[in-house]
């Protein structure tokens, strides 16, 4: 069986160098840039404007910490388990970035894509999506929050962020007339969140739709890092876990009737 | 059975705000502090100086990026076995940041902590560690690389920028003595290789030895993107899959004389 | 916050014993039970009658192992490349038992569910899904295979075993109508595939659609642990990292034009 | 660089069937052998006798279940979290077995060795492994258990199943041995535990010592899928969450007196 002919871009090494998207890591990598402007040249690889940069960093930041989450438990109770991985206690807490904490980043980018590629006008593209999901009763990604109501206050931040560096473009635009559209067609305000916000800033600086979540992966193993480090401090392990038996205790189902082994 | 009291320092959030060790995430951390900053503030708990920042930024961007090693192909295998989960794929390839490869930051710690707290000096011990080490056949953490070689040319470069800020301090010291103790012993030059030299200028920032192998997660993390992206663009898995299955044929062993079923 | 009531039906402990759903682990099931027993008794709350642990065990061993697949590749880079945690190693490997690989085994149970909750006949939904799949040029959960063709030979088997034990009935009755609308819809065979044929032979058993993955993920746990095995003895590592650095190589795209660091 | 020869034992497939170790699936597997002789087969290469099933069916059945265990914990966070992935979900489960909870069986199998190769009698070496232990206060891996005291209830049953099947030697008597000598040298009874009988039982049938934790990541993954389907049902994740963050409660640390961003 033939293979296609496939190349990576991403990275070479030799005996004297390490070679990332064409650059010397050790002349022109190393002490030049800053990890957030490493990132946006590994994972996009284009070279960061200043703007750029300043808008990354502030949804890195706003995503890398939120508490005892669900990953942040899951990478404490990894840890606490099993100390000689602490690779694979980040691992535990990064399975699960998905569907129902970052995922709407790539729902509110599909959501983004429609408004600006529609042939109505951006607004007249929200009320329609508004409208879609007030009828089929369907949550709109990147709208609603459930602790930070009316309003997350993470989404005027990022928002600012872009503006203040002219990094603000046609998503935002076309996140803010979604926003307007929705509280007009529910007649109640629906707060933008932080992952809608995300998606927007950095759409505006041509980040594409499908690698929105790895930021989030980025910033939140980081995150898992300080709690592995609280972990070794001062285990939590014991505490969670009495606690969490004590809060789903143990009621088994009614017998089985027609157990086989029943009549052995 | 009563738990001790433990709590944690790191965060908590209000309807109206995060709160990061202390710090309001809206009014004082986004569009305030770099990603890099963010980290140093959420896994140790102290705000960093322009010159940690510094130092901080250049050993993540050392450790992000190493090309199609172990770690990027379990990521790029899985994502594109199972795309709907970007978390997982990244959690796959952490699962190998271990012993073999960053691993030895920690061993590279040890034998630090243990030049430093010694009743003799740093290069009589350095002598006695490198004795230890040769009459064992043991490989010495932080020292040697099957590659880069002569010299890992990462490692001057880290040295470089910890100098330049005025942030080496008894660590950086202590690892250079270390190396001319080697190289004595040895009577051959054995390089300092990158985690070895990531050990010593982060140790010199007062981060604690435990934690090293945290800021190697982090950063791999990061690289691991990048082959998520590259891999939504092109993937590799059908050339890498079927390359694996070439380099290593199947060949059963003989039959088993004592099958039980045989003689059914 | 008040929580809803939750309970498990799962299992506690004693001093003196393990209850798992009702029974004590030490009087009821070591010794008394099989694997594949306790495997339904634990995950279904029912115990198996002998029919339907033969149908369950055949499709735990059909499952369990396909060679140097991407997911063994996984587990086996991990684990050789940090051996000090063989349950991260199994996990990474798991990570990859998605919707490329086993996920078909939903999207087939989906299918039976449409068929057999028809109004019309189970012929004529078979026709309609078969007519529509083709019209959208979709590819049809449980039915084609890139390697075993024209026939999985997995398949008949399976169904042979569900028979043998009076076990087949209404899902493998409209899984075969299936394999005939699309015959017949497509102008030629396209072959019932093992995922395909465990949906309907556990469907007939009476385990619910959304667990059936959860054997594929039981059944290739156990097979990455003779992956792990082998590698202990032989560590392909090297050989796989070469050769798919070899079939990937490097090839960085033309330099950014416009970098902004270039003029500083 | 050039690649020592390495070939797998394990798979290959071809259009018309997949060899395993040799067997054809179709033929020889499917339908004749369960799945713990699969397993016994895929992992060690070797068709198992009655006995040598009937012990790893006891030693699997001990393993799969033991409630809600951190390692069950981060399973149903995750899963629940992030439902799109089952494979990811039983892999950050599988994360946390590791030296805290299953590991020990490792440290029983190089205490079972270290009295089978010894060159003084197997009751002197065990009084010396228990007089070590006590010297210098560390734990005997294999003996002891915090919940399951005096006597851990699975112990006896699994060297009674070992001995009803004819399948208990040497290995047998030395963890037994060595039980007496603990008493003994401690002066007060310390329950052999289940880690440490498995050990015990499963290297009188010859399993590998090192692979013997290969047998509680396959049992734990099985018992892992059951704690899916529970949450499928009923989800548990905001009541372990909430619980959680009940019982950690957030408590910042003093403020650090050397902001450098202070003076901003």
């Amino acid at each position: 069986m033939t293979e296609p002919n496939v190349t990576t871009a991403i990275a070479t090494s030799t005996a004297s160098d390490v070679f990332i998207r064409g650059k010397s890591l050790c002349d022109e990598l190393i002490g030049k840039v800053t990890f957030t402007e490493m990132i946006f040249w590994n994972v996009l690889g284009r070279v960061p404007t200043p703007a750029e940069t300043a808008v990354l960093d502030a949804c890195l930041v706003t995503l890398m910490e939120h508490g005892l989450t669900p990953s942040a438990l899951a990478t404490r109770l990894t840890y606490s388990s099993a100390p000689e991985s602490m690779g694979a206690a980040v691992a535990a807490g990064l399975c699960s970035v998905g569907s129902l904490f970052v995922g709407t980043m790539d729902g509110a980018g599909v959501l983004l894509r429609r408004m600006l590629e529609s042939s109505s006008s951006v607004e007249e593209e929200a009320l329609r999506i508004a409208e879609e999901h007030k009828r089929e009763r369907k949550p709109i990604p990147g709208f609603g929050h459930p602790q930070h109501k009316p309003d997350d206050p993470r989404s005027p931040k990022l928002l600012d962020v872009s503006r203040a560096h002219g990094a603000a473009g046609k998503h935002v635009a076309a996140i803010e007339a979604l926003g307007k559209a929705i509280d007009s067609v529910y007649s109640r305000h629906i707060t933008l969140n932080a992952t809608g916000a995300i998606a927007a800033v950095l759409a505006d600086i041509q980040v594409p739709y499908e690698i929105l979540r790895g930021f989030a992966v980025i910033a939140r193993a980081a995150g898992l890092v300080a709690h592995v480090h609280e972990e070794q401090q001062r285990s939590t392990l014991r505490a969670v876990w009495h606690a969490a038996e004590a809060a789903v205790p143990y009621a088994p189902a009614a017998p089985d009737a027609n157990d086989p082994h029943d009549s052995e």
